[in-house]
C-alpha cells in the first residue's frame, strides 16, 4: 500500500478504493512472483501429463485475462490455448474428451457457480484442472487438481484492477515455466512492475484533462490486437462498469468488418497501440476511424505512432509483447477512475454490481 | 428469389437488396444442402487424418458463425472447436504445432488478407485446411487442402445475411457428418428452412411497429448463450452496420459480471431465448436488466418465457439447439432492416463499408 502514499486521497472520497487498488498493482504482482516455484511445479505437472491444450474459463475480467493467456501459451511454450465455452460442458452436458488438456478456471472469489461446476466436470472429462483464484480455500480450489493463488490481496472496489493484472501475471508466469523460461519472465515482469508507480503518478496527474471532454460520451470502441486485445476488453469493461459508457472491444481488423459504419464525431475510438507486429493493423484501423470522423485516443508503447490521435497516453516500451499489457492497462484504469468522477459516479461501487457475482 | 415475390418491394427502395437476401435464405440453404456429399468427404478426411481439433478463423459475420461452430462440433462429434487467433500465427509468427487439427477458414469473398495468410501458414504447421467461401476460385481456396462452397449466391447488400446462415449450415453439416449424422441433420435443416418463409412474412408484416420505438436508441446489449451466442453477435453486428447503434453482444452470464451497471431506461436489452438448457441463465440476465430499468426485447423459440419483455418476437421450436439459430436470426435481420429505414439509413450500403473487406 506504500505506493498510495505518493498521492494521498481522502479515504471516503468516491473512487478512493479503486485508485488505491490501481496503485497497489506492482506490489500485488510482487507478491505473486514470490510463489514462482508453485507455478514451476504446476507447469511441470502439465508437461508430465501431456496436458498441453489449455482450456481457460472465467467471466468478466477473468475472461479478459484469458484472452492474454491465448498469447502467453502460444508465444512461450507454443501451446494452443482457448477461452472455452462453459455452457457446452455445464449446460448442454457435452461429453468432450479433455485428456491432453489443462483447464485453468479463473475466478477472483473462487465462487462463480458455473466456473466451479465447469471445473468439476472438466476433471471428470480427463482435464488437469487448475484453479486460479484469490481464495485457496474456495469451492473452486476444492474442485481442482492444483491451485494457483493470485495473492492480489483484499480487493474492495467492485471493479477489478489488481486481480486482473495478477491474473495476467499468473497466466504469463505459468506459460513461461511451461517453456522453461519462468525465471527470465519473472525477472522481466519484476522490472515492468517497478516501472508502474512512476507511470501511474504521471498518468494520474494528467488524466483528468483527458477524461473531462468525454463527460457526456455514451459509447466508444476500444481497439487492440494480439496480446493487447485483452487490454482492449478490460478497458471497455472498466468503462462500462464505472462510467456507464457502452464501450465495445474490437480487434483492429474487426472494426473494418462492419462496426466502422457506426462511427461519427460523437463515437470515439480508443486504440491500444503497442510496439509489436500488430501495430500496422491498429494504425490502419485508426485511419479508417478517423475518416469516419471519430475522436481518437491512443495509448500503449506505440501511442506516439498512431495518426490523428487527439489524446496520447504513452506507456514505456517493454522487452516483449507479453509484458506490454501490464503497463498498457494503466491508462484505461486511470481514465475510468477520472471519468467516473467527472460524471458524478462512484467507481468503487457501480450500481447493480456486487463484488462476488453468483449469477448463472 | 421467388420467395421475395410474396412481399414485393420497389427495386430502388433503400434496403430492398438486404430484404431480398434475407428472404432468399431458405433457398440458399437448399443449394448448400445439395452438396452434402462433399461435406461427407471432408468430414471423412478429417477423421482419417485424426484432425479432430477444429480451429476456425474469420472476421465479422464469419467469426460470428464460428461461435456457432464451437457448439456444432462440441455437441455432434464431441470435438473441441475454437475461434483461433489469427494474429498469433500471422503477425507474431508463433510456431504452433497444428497436427491433429483442421483449420476452417471462413471468408465470403475468399480474399480477406489475413485469413488467406493464416490458411497458408496453418497448412505449413500441419493442419488440414478447409476453405469455406462463396468463391471456390479465390485465393483462399487456392491455399486450402479442401474447399466447401457456401453457394449463398451473389450477395449484393453489404451487410451479410444469406452468407451468414449458409456459414452456419456449412459448419453444422460438416460437424454432423463428422458424427455420422449428416443425412439426419440435412433433413432437419431442410425442414427448418421450409419454415423460414412463413416466419419471415409474419415478422416482416409487424417488425416496423417494434422497430420504430427504437428510432433514437444509441446503444443496446444483445444477450444470448450457448449456440445462440452466435445469433447475439450477428444481430449486434447488423445493428451496428445498418442502424449505427452501439450494440454489444454479451453472454447472459457476462451481463451480470459488469455491464449490467451501465443499464438504464435508455439502454435496451435484446435477449435471445431458446428452448434449451441455457434458458434459465438468459431469464436470470433479463431479470437483472429489468431491475436496472432496461427495455427488454425477447426473441427466439422461448421468447414467450422471458419475463418483463415489452416486445416479443417468437420463433418456432426446433428439434435441437443447433437448429434454432437458423430461425432466431430472422427477427434480428428484419429488425435491422426496419430500424435502418426508420432512421433514414440505407441498409444496402452502410457508410464506410464495402462488400469485400481488404483491411488488415
Amino acid at each position: 500500500m506504500s505506493s498510495a502514499e505518493a498521492a494521498p486521497v481522502v479515504p471516503s472520497e468516491p473512487g478512493s478504493r479503486f485508485l488505491d487498488e490501481i496503485r497497489e498493482q506492482p506490489a500485488a504482482i510482487g507478491r505473486l512472483l514470490e510463489t514462482s516455484s508453485t507455478f514451476a511445479e504446476v507447469a511441470e505437472e502439465m508437461r508430465r501429463r501431456g496436458a498441453t491444450t489449455i482450456r481457460m474459463v472465467g467471466h468478466g475480467s477473468s475472461d479478459n485475462a484469458a484472452s492474454y493467456g491465448v498469447y502467453a501459451f502460444g508465444l512461450l511454450p507454443g501451446w494452443t490455448a482457448l477461452r472455452d465455452s462453459i455452457s457446452l460442458t455445464v449446460y448442454y452436458g457435452a461429453e468432450l474428451d479433455m485428456s491432453g488438456c489443462a483447464a485453468l478456471a479463473l475466478s477472483q472469489s473462487g465462487r462463480t457457480p458455473d466456473v466451479v461446476e465447469y471445473a468439476r466436470l472438466a476433471r471428470r472429462r480427463g482435464a488437469y484442472v487448475v484453479a486460479v483464484t484469490n481464495d485457496p480455500s474456495s469451492a473452486l480450489a476444492t474442485e481442482a487438481d492444483a491451485v494457483l493463488e493470485l495473492r492480489a490481496g483484499d480487493e474492495r472496489a467492485v471493479a477489478a484492477t489488481k486481480t486482473y493484472s495478477n491474473q495476467l501475471a499468473a497466466l504469463g508466469l505459468l506459460a513461461a515455466h511451461a517453456a522453461g523460461k519462468g525465471d527470465a519472465f519473472g525477472g522481466e515482469l519484476r522490472s515492468v512492475a517497478a516501472a508502474m508507480p512512476e507511470l501511474t503518478d504521471s498518468l494520474q496527474a494528467r488524466i483528468g484533462n483527458v477524461a473531462v471532454p468525454f463527460a457526456y460520451a455514451g459509447r466508444m470502441f476500444v481497439v487492440g490486437r494480439g496480446a493487447e486485445f485483452a487490454t482492449a476488453r478490460e478497458i471497455a469493461l472498466k468503462l462500462l462498469e464505472t462510467c456507464r459508457i457502452a464501450a465495445e472491444p474490437l480487434t483492429a481488423t474487426d472494426l473494418a468488418h462492419g462496426p466502422v459504419a457506426a462511427l461519427d464525431s460523437l463515437f470515439p475510438v480508443w486504440a491500444i497501440a503497442s510496439d509489436d507486429p500488430n501495430l500496422p493493423a491498429v494504425v490502419e484501423a485508426v485511419e479508417r476511424a478517423h475518416e469516419a470522423g471519430a475522436t481518437i485516443v491512443a495509448s500503449g508503447s506505440a501511442a506516439e505512432s498512431v495518426p490523428h490521435a487527439q489524446y496520447v497516453l504513452a506507456t514505456p516500451k517493454t522487452s516483449s509483447p507479453l509484458l506490454a499489457p501490464f503497463l498498457s492497462i494503466l491508462p484505461g484504469q486511470l481514465f475510468a477512475w477520472a471519468l467516473a468522477r467527472a460524471r458524478g459516479l462512484d467507481p468503487d461501487a457501480p450500481r447493480g454490481l456486487s463484488k462476488v457475482t453468483l449469477a448463472r
